[in-house]
């Protein structure tokens, strides 16, 4: 009998979970990731796996879980599918590197099945502090590709997906450069599990040569200072908004695994605000939805 | 023609912000507040006053608004009170001492109008990292007196919504250790402005007694460590949890007096937990709804 697609996403979740944490480790030259098991009690688990201070990350998280359940009453109403029987599987990674001249990112692929339903959704967004355009564009580029190997309007529409969703109206600004971000990708289950793989693979070509391009560019503590205030425009995001963070808190997630994201040291000032024209007050230009494919205007 | 109560409450509020941030200053021997002024395109404004790096303080903000206009539906749905039109005034402080053996302390006092509904809200919650019993007790004693005077059955209601306001379902521990909380008081607006006046005035006497008595404290790395690592804490209480702040950024308040809140610097690691039987882990029997005034058990 054939297994369900879920349980086969699973697999591969943590199979994935297996080469990123292996290219990420040669990334890092320094540290290594810590394993834990961790059960849920509505039925299910998980594999956190941190690195934290090490060569080139300050913290870095690769998540699996596989849970299974109930869901809430107000989340089930508002999602696909009978009832509230579930079951989710994802693996979810946020990398903070120690020198604000690398961009933290985040990327996250899942499989949810609710009833009579099964879909899949995902991305991975940039954040920098120091914004480079070749970067932004190595990155959109990378992920365009896997999308347009799959359907064409998928890059267009996920790129918009995800300006829209990394955006922090109280400040205005986009959380970062974008990336791409689907939900619900329900149609023709078997092609879209054949794309969702295609992009989990395409997570380290598209950040690993970032990172290894900006990590031996100086800094000081202008730009350390600058890096920890923009970390709290991340927390802002991620406590405020993040739709994963509350499915995770309400549906009783793991909590250290779910806050594995938030940075590991963050500094708020009142009225921060970088001087003007200087490299700092640049970043404010990137942080709006941007073509990154089209003719420069940055 | 008799001023209407909100316009009284502005007035006043205005004055113990004064008061406030008179003996604010004084306690901290160094530095010195800075005044903004701003105004909300909706109506109305605020008096923000902040002050950064001193010499007890790492941050201390006390801010007063008188803001007007139109309520969200959904939060105008909520609240007492017909139509949308509305007038909120308020105080609002939270102090982050630098030195970990100081406790972090909140409070917020505020009068709302609106259609045919007015009342007042309000309180002050105490957040040690390395707490002393006396201190908890001094605090408790303080605010039972003011709320004694006005009635007996004020103390034990908003001593027990304290508790469960400023708790964190996803870590199960309260805030701090708590203090009073009250909202929607409406009865006899004459008798509950007198209180909320008291209330008030009882804040420096309720706090600054704590901190000039741990001042001197002796403190190194490992207590600077634990601090921000429960600043995490509060930030999690505040972006996620907390009605003041989701109240005043849906409804257009100026973001940076409602997040003066945030803690200057944070820390998060992944699974962090003090060692067993250290001095850091006996804070946890501190974040239990306790009777501070009864038999001491802790």
């Amino acid at each position: 009998m054939a297994e369900p697609l879920v349980q086969r996403a699973a697999d591969w979740f943590h199979a994935l979970q297996d080469r990123i944490c292996a290219a990420l480790t040669d990334l890092d030259g320094g540290g290594s990731f810590r394993e834990d098991h961790w059960t849920r009690s509505g039925g299910g688990g998980g594999r956190s796996r941190v690195l934290e201070r090490g060569g080139l990350f300050e913290k870095a998280g690769v998540n699996v879980s596989d849970v299974h359940g109930e869901l809430p009453a107000e989340i089930a109403g508002s999602t696909p599918g009978s009832g509230r029987a579930f079951r989710a599987t994802g693996i979810s990674l946020v990398l903070h590197p120690a020198s604000p001249m690398i961009p933290t990112v985040h990327a996250n692929f899942r499989c949810l099945a609710k009833g009579d339903a099964t879909w899949f959704g995902g991305g991975g967004d940039l954040t920098p502090c120091y914004p480079y355009r070749e970067d932004v564009v190595h990155f959109h580029r990378t992920w365009k590709a896997v999308c347009d190997a799959h359907d064409p309007t998928y890059y267009p529409r996920f790129k918009q997906a995800c300006d829209e969703y990394f955006f922090l109206p109280h400040r205005g600004e986009t959380r970062g450069v974008g990336g791409i971000f689907f939900d619900y990708l329900q149609d023709d289950l078997e092609r879209t599990f054949d794309f969702v793989r295609a992009a989990g693979d395409a997570f380290v070509p598209a950040y690993v040569p970032i990172a290894e391009r900006r990590r031996d560019e100086p800094f000081g503590p202008r730009e350390r200072d600058f890096q920890l205030h923009r970390r709290g425009r991340y927390v802002e995001f991620n406590l405020l908004y993040d739709r994963g963070t509350l499915f995770g808190l309400k549906t009783g997630g793991r909590i250290e695994s779910i806050l594995m994201s938030l940075p590991p040291e963050v500094r708020w000032s009142y009225a921060y605000l970088p001087e003007p024209e200087s490299r700092e007050a640049e970043l404010s230009r990137y942080l709006v939805a941007t073509d990154w494919l089209g003719e420069p205007n940055i």
